[in-house]
């Protein structure tokens, strides 16, 4: 029975809503919306700050945590507080990276919330795979030499990664690894050994579409050695595929911070609540000279 | 050398941006945005007439198809309009249905503007697979059950469809089939003799994310005759996994077509240009409760 036919005691709500890779614009309209009417907040980490910023003021901001090593807020601690919020009646924004249902253990918390009886709804984000991979000018998909992509999650446990390494050692698709950064050694490693050419062309980007974003390319084999160089740090998705060798014809964006002089305008765009009244319609029709990278 | 900083000859550019998968509140800002500000939209027959809409009123408007077996313009001829429009001066937005990088042929379209030195930017969308799985109730990932996800076009070419069987019949993964409603009994065939079990739960959803949204859930073996009972058409999404169990529980979203009595308004909002206004902050801050589905 779907859930809209049960008998809901409680007047608050649940949105368990994505917010995309970083820059505030790949928010969605209705990301957008439900920040501007929010009670409170209960946010990850890698929510942007400038996302934040969009949120009603007087809306109340609970940092749930999650960084590697970090759990701020254990998961079953977090399910038992977004319960308790919605049944004190508040209209809770529930606003994780990426997408809820993406390695973001949103059906966990949906599932604690039906549990409880308490009226939900998902909101569904840009996942890092799309944005990042979009703002670094890789294809995931390609007519000529990926016909299918895959996620995974690269966290390294006790030294080593858990993932169906056959599985993921097939020609012809694109492998986008999530919070690989350290296990890229590993990734590397077992990749080759199941058959993938150490030639394969391989990416990692660390904050993916936002200002600060860094991509470092290579291959399979050299792609540990060149991010322990670039000492890049996370968060980071790592891109394994053919495709990537597409980025140098494809790679449109520029962070305003690698651009110099006349980029600051740019950055404060990304990094700001001035994207808030921009989607207004009386906001200034041009496209910004400096997002054309000029 | 990023294109950013090649000589462009011309004022144009293009926008290659991902509308999403249907529900126009699903739109990124940015994609809105640039909609607002579009001398031309070249779509795809996947965007709906609510996300149209909401373009500048005196942008013009090119169907360019892609509608199976009736490619209105093929995709050679699409590149080289947007590389005509954008030489002859003109911002141009070319909407895509869900994501323009996944199962979008964005990428070659990039290709042939940066082979011709046109200005390009790349606007991330919510693919279906994300945007459908979360209005269906489905998570993509889950802890207890699916640590990958891929992603495959189930396009049937002359009676088969082509595909990695072996990557894709592997335990604890969920598979997302684009494109996949012709080719569903090759499909639910061929990862059965692959090795999936029979009985894993299976869903094909219809107009995922619209007020048209069909939903029919079964097992690997039974969907195919599942979805013919129910007279399912395209476009369709299936997604084959553990999770799809989970939408017993987390299946939130009901299609106000499916509502009757009280759910015009909210039919209303899904499929009409209502959506641009209510993006403003002075919109009602109110949670619908239609929308809440009571």
């Amino acid at each position: 029975m779907p859930q809209s036919h049960k008998h809901h005691h409680h007047r608050g709500a649940v949105f368990l809503a994505g917010a995309g890779p970083g820059d505030p614009e790949l928010l969605t309209l209705r990301a957008l919306r439900l920040l501007k009417q929010a009670d409170v907040i209960v946010y990850d980490h890698l929510v942007a700050p400038a996302i934040l910023a969009l949120a009603r003021r007087g809306a109340q901001r609970i940092y749930a945590g999650k960084e590697r090593g970090n759990h701020t807020m254990p998961q079953d601690e977090i399910n038992a507080l977004l319960v308790k919020l919605a049944r004190a009646g508040h209209r809770v924004v529930r606003l994780k990276g990426g997408d809820p249902l993406i390695f973001g253990r949103g059906g966990e918390e949906a599932e604690a919330l039906a549990r409880s009886n308490v009226y939900f709804e998902i909101v569904p984000g840009i996942t890092a795979a799309s944005g990042v991979a979009a703002y670094a000018g890789i294809p995931l998909t390609h007519r000529d030499c990926a016909h299918a992509c895959i996620f995974v999650a690269g966290h390294l446990k006790n030294g080593s990664v858990d993932l169906d390494w056959p599985a993921l050692a097939r020609p012809a698709q694109t492998i986008v690894v999530y919070m690989g950064l350290l296990g890229l050694p590993v990734l590397s490693r077992e990749l080759i050994a199941h058959g993938l050419p150490a030639a394969m062309p391989a990416a990692i980007v660390q904050q993916g579409t936002s200002a600060s974003q860094r991509v470092v390319t290579g291959t399979l084999e050299s792609l540990p050695r060149l991010a322990l160089t670039a000492g890049l740090h996370a968060p980071t998705l790592i891109i394994v595929g053919e495709v990537v060798r597409l980025r140098e014809k494809l790679n449109w964006f520029v962070p305003p911070e690698d651009r110099g002089e006349g980029a600051a305008l740019e950055a404060a765009r990304l990094s700001s609540a001035a994207t808030a009244a921009a989607v207004e319609p009386s906001a200034p029709p041009q496209i910004s000279p400096l997002r054309r990278a000029m």
